[in-house]
């Protein structure tokens, strides 16, 4: 798993007991998980279908700084699940898992298309392929 | 399950693709959650601490009307389990729905803590106990 | 009167006192009238015209619930007249009410065009007219 | 009346229609009120009380630019009350305006405080008086 | 240099030091420029080229009252380029000042495109030319 | 330099003309950097005193993912000075790039105070040293 994307937790972010708010966190998680299907699929149109069960095992504190972590487990026809977990990079704690999300590529039609990938590729292998 | 929350899908809540942000959704339901338990169990200290697998069903464009439903599977003693549906109102279809979503009630330690409710209170319920 | 939308107040709600935000207030009326309107009228073209007068009788705290009311006053030829009293689930105090939220329907052209209705429906009326 | 505060139409600020959101608009205002009573009654501690019927008059779309204006009508003893009007500097329209919002000078316990105020002050006024 | 546009510091504003976020800011200044040079130049599509450097000399607390001002450098052919001066409306401080930023003047086709203006000009001086 | 955080141009990061906002740009790179510092210096507490030039070399179109390097110059007693890339992933341009960007260490008291770093450790080194 490659961890990318970082967050500092500012008072915006915050629920009324001054903590992270679970709403942002999830929204985060779904924003990663788009973008780094975006990258992979090389199609920016994909969407969230399923997610699977979500365990918040610790939170974040005003000042913390959280790390999105991404993973692929499957590249499917005209989806990809992948994993991904989330730390506080303060404390060192994981702060939630979740094993499966599932992505799905659409075509302009706005309806599932194959996207034609079978493994994570890196933008330097596919330049060098040209 | 009552609806109570409704959503007017702005152009601030979309994705890139013009559908409502499912990251977007997912913070709206757990501040749903998070009031819905903070009215029953009386105490504003709530935290999520689970949420059961989530199957986006159908979006919802610009302009549309979403409907967020909580209803009550179980009171434990330190926490409140609920279920969620959300409802396009103009499409009348479902957007998702999450079985099962895990709240805990904290102390003023930040500690789960037993909140001595076993049934759904209204409030017209609570006033004619005074 | 029914209330249905709630809001949990969190920091970025609150105005440099630490108490809710006007403005975020008037902005949370606004969305509910405009999503009251567009189930009643059934067209999401509506614009709010007019706003009585409003008196702020009590705020509320981050934590609190606040819980947005909307009724119907009037149905006019192409508009619809409703008010709206906002409660603090909390406190249970009026935060504020205001008599008259003139909204306007629209047609295609932007224009005010006639809605055709002329008393509150309900989903369930509508599809047993069906 | 004196124009200062000027905000661009970004598309966060668009209601579904298209048209710049009223909720925003109303909350613009409000903080405006906020911070022009904070300038004239030296304290940042004020609340907004009241505010007079508001005539939705034109609209702004999406790059237009509007400027939000704010004048006095009356020192009370523990209140400001100013009136607004918002333009359309694009279209030179007046979008909308408000008679009368009055505004209240709390002291440290957050209660209505006198401010010691009777006439608009600018600041090198007060620093000609040092 | 004229000052127009106010902030009020809300705490959605805050760094998680409590004090007025940098990045926050130079978002305030960008759409300043942005909506100065629409008006100046009587096009809205306008876009930021160049920003010189930028000392950060002091900051802004909850509360506090921000003030930007602008000012014409000099108007080249396609650009225009203006200075800003960000104060402290509470303490009276200077913030920050940017010497240097260019504006550039886009066509239809998003290119640079001439704008024709040689000199500020105001509304009211644009109106008795007509 | 290390690319790490990544961002999804959503209808909100737009201005006007349908492009992302320069200003939320200016405002992801201040996050990166102060949270970047942090890091490095082991402390929550740091501010951006200065930022050199900033030319804007091309933009970015909703639905882009935008990346935001930052790598560092100098350790000086009291701050850190870095440098800053952003890229737009899909067009593979450079956005634009920051050639200084002094960050500084404060203490408890707000003042600057000496971090005692020299060079840049890895979250793994640290932990083998201890």
């Amino acid at each position: 798993m490659r961890f990318h994307t970082r967050k500092w937790v500012k008072p915006e972010d915050l629920n009324p007991n001054g903590t992270l708010f679970g709403g942002r966190l999830l929204a985060w998680i779904d924003e990663e998980a788009a973008l780094y299907t975006t990258i992979q699929l090389e199609n920016s149109k994909v969407v969230t279908k399923y997610m699977s069960e979500i365990n918040f095992m610790s939170s974040a504190q005003q000042g913390d700084i959280v790390e999105i972590g991404i993973g692929v487990k499957k590249f499917g026809k005209t989806s990809l699940t992948i994993h991904s977990e989330v730390r506080n990079k303060m404390t060192r704690e994981t702060i939630l898992t979740v094993d499966n999300i599932v992505m799905v590529n659409l075509g302009e039609d706005g309806k599932p298309t194959p996207h034609g990938k079978t493994k994570i590729e890196f933008v330097k292998d596919r330049l060098s392929n040209a």
